[in-house]
């Protein structure tokens, strides 16, 4: 069979065999199947969907693209976590060094930010000298130094990803759940941690804006994960307004060390509880056990300690001071007064990209001193001119006056305090 | 408005458009825009159509994409005829002489076979030194020699289309309606000729696989032209076997002279007088008075003379002693006694593009010596070993027992004669 009789079976709306699909992918991966080609069939798929059968030989034809680690076969608990991006979502940053601190090994692929949520991968760039693993080799170290690992996608892992992902990019084909479950789960099954915490977002900040559709994402990442040998829990939380109240690559990274020191951002010290307590509990662990364990982490500063470990053993300095800071700072306050009704992430998200702080294309440079802080969160009461936010402006010449209205926008007052919605609205396991 | 939301709109199925669409095309000229983007965008029109005014919009942005000549100006009464492409079809070569040898002008953009269908422009390509017109000054000499043109695509007419076409063979996008209405119509009116006769094919052997398929086509196609101005007619006809008793280009040239000289294939025959009677009927005419016309014209010779003088005035040697003749013949005869119930005309097409007289890909180069002729039509009795076709093979090394072999399939015998199925099943004007 060639490809272009794939593409117009895919295009007529019919199944592609996992032979076919290995073809497929064995051309992304050598280069012998063109882009304009690729483009049509991503396309295709895109709007016809895929099945579970599809999506699954996909997955296993990218996963098997390049190296596969084994991770799981030396490190038999070890735990990985993935989110499906949101704004001001920092969680990696203290779920990494929160469960490495209760003796369980993290192994996190960190990616790059694209649009307006900021990648994991762009916040550890923030840290000086901060080097992700990107071997095995360069894994097994740092697993075996301070018990996490971040690595990063190399031309080693998921080659196939990286070249759909930049096509993707550039095509219109990236919100397809059968082709973003088989980026996700094709790097994850390739680093090959036994255990995966996922955060499915829902909201308007979120790729999934309902409920269901983030079940479903769950769905089909829990399937493809359980295909593949690994343990699954999933939670499915809010992304209305952002996580937490930091945006921007240090800012965030700042963030994350309040939390661990036990003070910071409510929202997202709870959202990262709940993801460590499920990755502990993972595969029937005694939930409130785990609780308890990552508390008392977090409160006798082991998890703070295991932060600067981690850094360390990435070659990076964990002095906060070396973070780079703003060159400037812009307030934006609030224009009456009234309860904060609603936070627009994905506005607050553009802004930062606005900013410097992430990228509209793939390639683009990210400024580690752009910035937003957010001063009002959904529910709080606010004054005439008590501020909403704070612009962290780095290198980049920006329009004050614009970027200030631009941020009020994001922030509805009203008169009535607005209802409360659950940051985790859903919890899936098995 | 830039591409990659254009083509995000398309992919979820809304509506582009004009200003994004005369945008794309520029794109799709100045080479702005990238091939993986252009496929993606062909492959969501594709799947998801395109509205009767995107159509239009795109028929004539592509139209503008280069030259327009507006041949009508100075030639108001000049016809083109185009047909969906079948296998047999030889009209154009008969058509062009016997209408011009009436006095209407005809002027015709001829294109290149793809598939199982052989272009008139090979056709032509197979008299030693014809040349196409390739420029309005080149169309007008034509036309003013001998009161005919064919015309090829060159870089200056609708190079939006060239590039496009070019794409969807590589890309399975080539089965869209408002793809191949725009494809055809921008050429049409590029080139102005003010009435158009279509011959939109049904049947097994064609692009339109049902009659209603066809009408859908011919409806587009008619509305595409009449909202450039054009007058257009419109038969819808069989293409369950070949229109003709040849294929490959200097067989279907023969086949051509024969029945200028008022004999020949009568299915070939038949077709080519009613889609002249309608050229010549166009917008209101008398359609007996145009019959006994263009009988007059094939009886006494002026046809078959009309057909030396556009041969000449192309730069071409009509001596039928100097088409290519074949190096060999392979006969094919009937593995048994019975009527001819069916006669493949796809496999036979395909049967020629293995000779060597049909290409798989643009690009591919076509033997003029190679073709199939056909002595069995549907409707004939045959004996045991009666002949059924003669493969004409031209430079290609063949294996001739597995190419007779294929012949013998395409032909389908039976102890019943077969329903008669009417040649042109129905005629659309306006």
């Amino acid at each position: 069979v060639n490809f272009v009789e794939s593409i117009a079976r895919k295009r007529d709306g019919g199944e592609l065999t996992a032979a076919e699909i290995r073809a497929m992918v064995t051309g992304v991966t050598d280069g012998s199947i063109p882009d304009e080609q690729l483009a049509a069939m991503l396309m295709a798929i895109c709007i016809r969907g895929a099945s579970e059968g599809e999506t699954r030989a996909l997955v296993e034809a990218m996963r098997d693209s390049g190296a596969v680690w084994h991770l799981g076969r030396a490190y038999t608990s070890a735990v990985d976590k993935h989110s499906t991006g949101g704004v001001g979502d920092t969680v990696s940053l203290v779920f990494a060094p929160l469960v490495a601190s209760c003796g369980v090994p993290v192994a996190m692929m960190a990616g790059a930010g694209l649009g307006h949520t900021q990648g994991t991968l762009d916040k550890l760039s923030a840290v000086p000298g901060f080097e992700p693993a990107l071997s095995l080799a360069g894994a097994r170290e740092r697993l075996d130094r301070c018990g996490a690992c971040f690595a990063a996608q190399s031309d080693e892992i998921a080659p196939a990803d990286r070249r759909l992902y930049a096509l993707r990019d550039v095509t219109g084909t990236v919100p397809s759940l059968p082709l973003i479950v088989a980026s996700i789960m094709s790097k994850k099954l390739a680093v090959g941690a036994p255990r995966l915490v996922l955060d499915v977002k829902w909201g308007r900040g979120a790729f999934c804006k309902t409920v269901a559709e983030a079940e479903r994402l769950a769905l089909g990442l829990g399937a493809a994960g359980r295909a593949g040998g690994v343990a699954v829990a999933t939670l499915i939380t809010d992304m209305n307004e952002p996580l937490g109240d930091r945006l921007g690559t240090s800012s965030e990274v700042r963030a994350a060390l309040e939390v661990l020191e036990g003070r910071g951002d409510a929202r997202l010290r709870d959202l990262t509880l709940e993801l460590a307590a499920a990755a502990l509990a993972i595969g029937g662990g005694d939930r409130d056990r785990a609780e308890e364990e990552l508390q008392a982490a977090l409160e006798q500063g082991r998890a703070r300690a295991k932060w600067d470990e981690i850094v360390r053993a990435h070659g990076g300095d964990p002095d906060p001071a070396r973070l780079a800071a703003p060159r400037e700072r812009v307030e934006v306050g609030a224009p009456a007064a009234g309860f904060v009704r609603e936070v627009d992430g994905e506005a607050l998200g553009w802004l930062a990209v606005a900013l410097g702080a992430g990228r509209r294309r793939l390639g683009d440079a990210v400024d580690p001193a752009a910035g937003v802080v957010v001063h009002a969160r959904v529910g709080d009461r606010v004054e005439m001119g008590s501020p909403l936010a704070t612009l962290e402006v780095g290198d980049r010449a920006v329009d004050a006056a614009a970027l200030r209205e631009r941020a009020r926008g994001a922030f509805v007052i009203g008169d009535a305090a607005p209802a409360q919605r659950p940051l985790v609205c859903r919890r899936l396991e098995g």
